[in-house]
């Protein structure tokens, strides 16, 4: 039997990120893992960005989910290139994933490339997919209590998005708490509060990914 | 570096799973494995569980959170007796973490021990901890599509609790297709359609506990 240790798996996922990073940079493709529970509203959420981001190139996606092809599917018919990870069972996606991935995806064709995490506030949180901004998903029905019980992923992203915020008024959930815990757990990070349904905080949202992405080698410098 | 075998991990858990199993059958407790998402709605399922099951010693509970206390400080508040099981970043419980928690349970007074996993649709399903029952939850905001996606939690339960059912005016969820992928994946689960704000469904789900518990050794059988 062979056995691998844990910490040799994130050393080498480490090493496969900063390949993929180097890959990603070179292709000027500017890269959002997209993190969140089951049902927190990351396809919606991506489909929404696609219009408000209006890339130069395109905007490509790759679905991480343990079994079937709902979401590329979905994504497909909106004309959204979209390629599904099946991980079979494995609670996160990893750099080696993305690495092959990737290899499918024509990069030339995309600016944009968002990465949908499995569906899971806890595991994705260890592995660099070898990304330029992580962010995570907070949705009005799961509660503004979420940031005590799994503080790793939150300590780990760029931003907390709040979404399905149409739904505030039939929830006790205060947006001001998640920024107040959040200003705890790791204060660089931001917040916003949206809606796809009805639009609300998704041009902030998409002017600060812009932001983020010319600040880096990002789209707009090109390949 | 001590290196152990996720396979050697996994058989280690079943013996320990036995262990707790035979524990809780001496003592005559029934026990509940409480499985979902984040925010899905498992501590409040519990709260409203408890007026309704009218356990004739009592209802305990064990709370599983990556840090914190929100859940069993809520529990607590209402006189409910609750434990808090911090897993520090592990994303699950493990019948070694309940063999450690339940020694610090009078389990002479209670009938009922409901332990509330990690929210999380993936981890929990591969770790049995003695539980006589394993039921999950799915809230109407997450969506129907869930047990596409997440497919092993759903085959390795004996219920699917569908709750915040007053929200369906609100989403696209079918309950019939949860009840129609179910169907495929593990035929002998059965489905219950709740909503613990409106009570909808809480008699029927008690009862089935109920029923289950009498069918094992059960409270009635007592110790």
């Amino acid at each position: 039997m062979r056995i691998v240790a844990a910490k040799k798996i994130l050393k080498a996922n480490d090493q496969l990120a900063a390949e993929n990073r180097e890959r990603f940079r070179t292709a000027g493709v500017f890269v959002v893992n997209v993190l969140g529970s089951p049902g927190g509203g990351k396809t919606t959420l991506i489909e929404a960005l696609v219009g408000k981001l209006q890339p130069k190139r395109g905007l490509a996606v790759i679905e991480g989910d343990l079994a079937g092809t709902v979401d590329a599917d979905r994504l497909s018919a909106r004309g959204i290139p979209a390629l599904q990870i099946a991980t079979e069972g494995i609670c996160h996606l990893d750099a080696n994933m993305i690495a092959a991935a990737s290899r499918e995806l024509d990069l030339t064709q995309c600016d944009w490339l968002f990465i949908e995490n499995v569906g899971n506030l806890v595991c994705p949180a260890g592995f660099d997919l070898g990304e330029n901004l992580r962010i995570v998903l907070l949705s009005v029905p799961e509660g503004d209590d979420k940031l005590i019980k799994y503080p790793t992923i939150f300590q780990s992203s760029d931003a907390v998005v709040i979404t399905k915020a149409d739904l505030l008024p039939h929830f006790e959930f205060r947006p001001e708490r998640v920024a107040e815990d959040l200003g705890k757990l790791n204060p660089k990070a931001v917040v916003f509060l949206t809606s796809a349904r009805t639009g609300q905080g998704l041009s902030e949202l998409a002017a600060w990914l812009r932001d983020k992405s010319q600040g880096s080698h990002g789209p707009q410098a090109g390949p």
